[in-house]
C-alpha cells in the first residue's frame, strides 16, 4: 500500500469562520499523507497524472465540503492496481477523484461533481505518462496529437461549455456581436475563438493589459480591453456600435450590469459562473445596481449554465472541437504547473487572475 | 368635425425634469381639447369606448414620448365616419389610438406600441356601446358573454401574457410550484388562476392584505401573503417547502432577489416588467443585492417577456382563454372607472397598487 498525499479543507480554515468578504488563502488547505486503503473487489488503485484547477472549486470549499474532506476536482490518472476487468492495470482514466495523488475507487460507483462515473481514456501514449516535458504555458501546437490533459480542458468541460453556450443556448448567428468576460480564462479564451469560427464580432475583456493583448493579437478577437484601465461603457459604445447580441459571462458584478446596458432586443446572456462573488459566496459582498429593467424592456434571456443538461450534444461537440484543434482553427491554451504541492497556490492565483487559459497540475 | 379631448405629456412635466426618484403625479399630464382633423381617403374617425390603463405607460412617459405628445395606450372604439371599406361606420375596432376620445387614423398604417395595425371587433353587442351600466369592480360572471373590453384584458395582452408565460416559456408541469408578484394585478390574478388550471402549487404576494385575501379566497390561490407585513423569506420557506420552479415577476427589486433564493435547480423566471423601477426609469433608485450567484449555481433561466415574439400562439391561446372564461374556470376581474378625465389618476393609483385586476376607463 503506497503512501499518498491529499489536500483537504483545513479544520480551522478561515473560509469557514470568516463572516464577511474573504479571499481564499493557503491557510484554508492542509496537506495530509496517508497509506492507501486495500483494493477491494471491483475497485482500482489509480495514480494522478494531471489535475485540473478550476475557479468553481472555490464554491465547493464553502458550499460543498466540510473540514477535513478532500478538495474535489477532476484528474487524469493511471490504473496501477485493478480488481475490475473493465479498468485493467495500465489504463488511463478520467474522473473526479479530487485533489489526491493516489485514489482507491470503484469506477462505476464513484460519482464526480457532475454525477459521472470514472471514464477510460484509451489512447494516451505511454511516453506521456507522468511526463515533465510539458512546456510552461504551452499552446497546443497545430495538427499534432493533443495532450491527454486536453480532456480536462478543450476536450472536456471547458471546451464543451464554450461550444454549447454559443451554439446550443445562444444559437449564435454570423454577424452577431459577442462579449466575453474573463476572456483570457480557461473558458473565455475558447469562447472567443469559437465565436470567430462562427462568424461573430468578438469583444473580450479582462483585468490585465497583457492578457487583453494576447486575446487580440494571438487569438484573433476583434476587440479586447482591460476593464480596470479603460472605461467599459465608453469602450463598448465604440467596440459594439450595433449593440451586443450575446454575452458569455463568468464573472458577474458591476461589469455584468454595464454590459446589460448595451444588449440588443432579444439578446442572450449565458451566465457560466460568478467569479466576482466566489470569495464571498455566503454573504453578498456589496450591493450592485440592478439592471433588471433591461431584462424586461429588451426581452433578454439569461441562462444559468449547467453543462450536464446538454449531454446529448457532447459527442458531436467533442468531434468538432477536436477537429478545430487539429486543424489549427482553435488554440487551446494550457498553462502547466509542476508539483501536486502547488495546487492551493495555483487556485488562489487563478482566482486572482494571474493565468491565461487552462491550468493543469502535473503530479 | 367634432371636438375631442386628449391627455398629453405636460410641457413642464416633473417626470421630465426630475433627476432622482420621482413618483408620477397629475402635474405630468395636460388635458387638451381640439377639433378632429379631416378624414382623408383610407382613413376613419373613431370614438373611444373603453381605454386600457397599464403600468407600462409609466415607462413610455419617460422613454417613449416627448412633451405635448399624446399618452400612448390601447382602446376599443367605434367607427363613426369612414373612408375605408374594410372599416365601415358602426364597426368596433381595437388599436393603440392613445389617450384620446376621438381619433382619425388610417387603420392599416397606424401602428400601435406593439407594431400591430387596428383590428376589427366584429361581435360587440350594439347595446353595450358606450354603456355606463358596468359595475365597479365587476367580476366577469360565469357562462355569460364577455364584455368587449375583454379584448383589452383577458382576451388581449394581459390574458395572452399570463397564458404564454406559463405554457410556452416556463413550460409549466403539474405539481410544480409557482410564485407570482403583483399577484392581484391585471396579469398576476390571471397567472395564478391559469397556474391552478394547469395543476401547479400557486403562491402569490401583494403589498396589501385585502388583495392577498381576495386571491386566496376568491381566486383559489394556494397561498397568498402581504410582503409588507409578512417576512417573505420565512413565508416562502413554509409556502414552498419543495422550492420554487417558476417565478412570474412584474415588480423586480428586493423581493425578486428573495424569491431567487428559493428557486429550484433549472427554475424559470419570467420577467414581465419591473414595476418597482417604473417611477425612476432613468436612474436606478437604490442598489439592491445581486443574487446572480443563484442564476449560475441553479442553472436558472430568466426570460424578459415580449408578447409579440409569440404571436404564432395567439389564436389557440385566445380560444383556450375564452373557453376557460365562459366555463367559469377563469375569473377575469375588471375594475371599471367612468370618465376619460380620470385616466391620469387611475394610472397613478394603479402604480400605487390601489386596484385589483384589469383597469378599464369608460369614456
Amino acid at each position: 500500500m503506497p503512501m499518498f498525499k491529499k489536500w483537504v479543507l483545513s479544520n480551522d480554515a478561515p473560509v469557514l469562520t470568516s463572516k464577511g468578504h474573504h479571499d481564499l488563502s493557503e491557510k484554508d488547505f492542509e496537506l495530509l499523507e496517508e497509506h492507501t486503503s486495500d483494493v477491494c473487489k471491483g475497485e482500482i488503485l489509480c495514480r494522478a497524472l494531471f489535475l485540473s484547477v478550476d475557479p468553481i472549486t472555490r464554491l465547493y470549499l464553502s458550499y460543498g465540503i466540510g473540514p477535513g474532506e478532500t478538495v474535489p476536482g477532476r484528474q487524469v490518472a493511471r490504473v496501477v492496481e485493478s480488481r475490475n476487468k473493465k479498468f485493467p492495470k495500465g489504463k488511463l482514466i478520467y474522473g473526479s477523484m479530487g485533489w489526491q495523488t493516489y485514489s482507491v475507487v470503484h469506477p462505476d460507483a464513484v460519482q464526480d461533481i457532475c454525477g459521472k462515473p470514472v471514464q477510460l481514456i484509451e489512447d494516451l501514449p505511454k511516453q506521456l505518462d507522468g511526463t515533465t516535458q510539458y512546456h510552461q504555458a504551452s499552446t497546443v501546437p497545430n495538427a499534432v496529437q493533443l495532450p491527454k490533459s486536453a480532456c480536462l480542458g478543450v476536450l472536456g468541460t471547458t471546451g464543451l461549455t464554450a461550444h454549447i453556450a454559443l451554439t446550443k443556448i445562444a444559437k449564435a448567428q454570423p454577424g452577431e456581436t459577442l462579449v466575453i468576460s474573463s476572456a483570457a480564462g480557461q473558458i473565455g479564451h475558447l469562447v472567443g475563438q469559437i465565436g470567430k469560427i462562427l462568424g461573430l464580432h468578438v469583444i473580450g475583456y479582462t483585468g490585465d493589459g497583457e492578457k487583453a493583448s494576447w486575446i487580440k493579437l494571438e487569438l484573433g478577437f476583434d476587440w479586447a480591453f482591460n476593464y480596470k484601465t479603460q472605461d467599459p461603457d465608453q469602450t463598448l459604445k465604440i467596440a459594439a456600435p450595433k449593440g451586443v447580441d450575446i454575452f458569455v459571462d463568468s464573472v458577474g458584478g458591476k461589469m455584468h450590469q454595464t454590459v446589460l446596458g448595451h444588449m440588443n432586443f432579444c439578446g442572450r446572456v449565458i451566465q457560466l459562473g460568478n467569479l466576482s462573488m466566489y470569495n464571498n459566496p455566503k454573504q453578498i459582498p456589496e450591493s450592485i445596481p440592478s439592471n433588471d429593467l433591461e431584462i424586461a424592456l429588451k426581452a433578454l434571456t439569461i441562462v444559468g449554465f449547467n453543462l450536464y443538461r446538454y449531454s446529448e450534444h457532447f459527442e458531436s461537440t467533442l468531434d468538432e472541437l477536436s477537429e478545430w484543434c487539429r486543424s489549427g482553427k482553435l488554440q487551446a491554451h494550457e498553462h502547466d504547473i509542476e508539483g501536486f504541492e502547488s495546487m492551493p497556490k495555483a487556485l488562489i492565483e487563478q482566482l486572482q487572475g494571474k493565468y491565461q487559459g487552462k491550468i493543469i497540475i502535473q503530479a
